[in-house]
């Protein structure tokens, strides 16, 4: 039996193009004991993967090889198991690629509740939320009441970081790429206040949302944003760095804020990346588990359809042209 | 008896200059019960002045007043008491001001060692001193074997900088403006590499003293370091902003580097001022005095003469014309 698996085999210079993927038919092969047969039923796009796919050497994780199937999280079931830790039947979580079936040892895959829609896994317990929950709570370190600014508002981490806030006692503002986005944060998140980068003066929203300053710059998107959060910092405010999506595939990644407001406002600035802190995966996605039974986190999916799907799809990451947790249902 | 005084009169819009200040002559008023009366005999020039001359209410502590004495630290000798803690001869230090004389009730006022020189007062122990050390000990926190890059590295913050960190048995790389500055971080300081900005390649010296890359970038001046710095850090490295000097008087400051190396390398960037942490003054000064007297911090002074060379003389720090710790000899 065959199935389709998609390889990475030219690294892009700047945007990715179909150019960057071949799409491949693979055998499955026959089971050694201690393996087992997963079908991945649905497969997670990331705005990390373009990261992945160059080949700086100075990343936090190696680069995908040229020839190997492109990186992903998914979600998937046992089909066939030699395994007695899975069972034909389990619903299994983990780093399965751009593929339809993978044979595992078993190793880095975890069982989940049954009861757990794919959707829910891959939106709020997956990276997403074990990054959002790290990054806010971990490294900013918020205190009731205080004002927490977040780019990319409707993304995937975004939109798990304000709500994680809100339900920690802090004033909320989102900024967006659109009425729609920014509708859906203040009505059905609870964000206090969304701005849409796009149609309003970016300097004078901010201002008004935030008239007494940002406690906490939450950025996930790089771009102008940067710039207006500096501006209007609190003394002592932090600022953590989980992507600057908009400078990944740029040649020459534009220039930061200036580091006057570093000094005057004694402010402190944090990169960080999730899988510095994998060994945490388990205790940090039942924090986040615990937000999602309480009913104090909501999401929403952008659903592809099919393996190809991700080819082109995956730019709808780069372009904000995604209402959601991007995935591929395959 | 009168006294001569420098008042701020005009706040700069971008340089220093003259017009900002205006000479007076003071009438010594008679002292009441517990005051003192001091001479001040050595005054320090700071580049955290500029910063107190300006208007914006966002700066670390209150601008100065227009038309009160501008803001100084000093070390001067009681001439007058009615004081029992502070006896006539007593060698102080303080916030004296640009003034010769001061009537003082004491607050505020460290009695120092009388065998300790003016000069060693005003360029080690007091706020260079616990700057360097808190700065790097505290905020950086450096580990022996690591490599840190200081710009404005023969400045009286940046050669202590240094120092210390040698005395850490961390590998120390200055950047400074001459060839004379180089040489003296070299051979008298003992960093192991210098780099003059203004002649070398900034980026290629860098690369070549720093192979391994940079743990720590302690900022001192703004400008192009700061840009290479970020270009050259290790993973998990350490950027402590003490000082943007180059910034201070530009009406629009330079951009900073982009930011996506603070999420590549897990960066973390400070920003810190010396006032948040003057409770802890005397406990960092006498760690820094324990390096002094262990002799492994050297230091120099550029001293100009009488109160009103102050008035040109504070522009040698933004110029970068000094030569070692600003003071006024009064």
């Amino acid at each position: 039996m065959s199935y389709k698996a998609v390889k990475l085999v030219t690294r892009p210079e700047t945007d990715i193009t179909p150019a960057c993927f071949e799409l491949v038919e693979l055998d499955i092969p026959a089971l050694e004991p201690g393996q087992i047969l997963i079908k991945q039923t649905h497969m997670s796009l990331d705005p990390a993967m373009r990261g992945w796919m160059s080949a700086a050497t100075d990343s936090y994780i190696p680069p995908v090889g040229l020839g190997e199937v492109m990186r992903s999280s998914g979600v998937g079931e046992v089909v066939e198991s030699r395994n007695d830790r899975f069972p034909v039947g389990a619903k299994v979580a983990g780093m399965f690629g751009w593929r339809e079936y993978l044979v595992s040892s078993g190793e880095g895959v975890s069982i989940m509740p049954q009861e757990l829609p794919a959707a829910a896994i891959l939106s709020v317990l997956a990276l997403p939320g074990v990054t959002a929950y790290h990054g806010l709570m971990e490294v900013a370190k918020p205190k009731a009441g205080e004002t927490l600014l977040v780019s990319g508002a409707a993304g995937s981490v975004g939109s798990l970081v304000g709500q994680i806030a809100k339900a920690e006692g802090l004033r909320v503002i989102g900024v967006a790429g659109s009425e729609e986005k920014c509708r859906w944060l203040v009505e059905e998140l609870g964000f206090d206040a969304a701005i849409n980068y796009k149609s309003e003066d970016l300097a004078q929203a901010v201002k008004a949302a935030a008239p007494n300053g940002i406690d906490i710059y939450f950025e996930n998107t790089g771009g102008p944003v940067q710039h207006v959060a500096m501006a209007n910092m609190s003394a002592f405010g932090r600022i953590v760095v989980c992507g600057v999506i908009a400078d990944y595939n740029a040649a020459t990644p534009a220039p930061g804020p200036s580091w006057t407001q570093i000094v005057k406002k004694r402010l402190s600035i944090q990169g960080f990346t999730m899988p510095d802190h994998m060994h945490r995966f388990g205790d940090l996605s039942q924090k986040v588990g615990a937000y999602l039974l309480e009913g104090k986190i909501k999401y929403r999916t952008h659903e592809l359809k099919g393996l190809e799907s991700a080819i082109e799809g995956i730019n709808l990451l780069f372009t904000g042209a995604n209402e959601g947790k991007l995935l591929v249902r395959l």
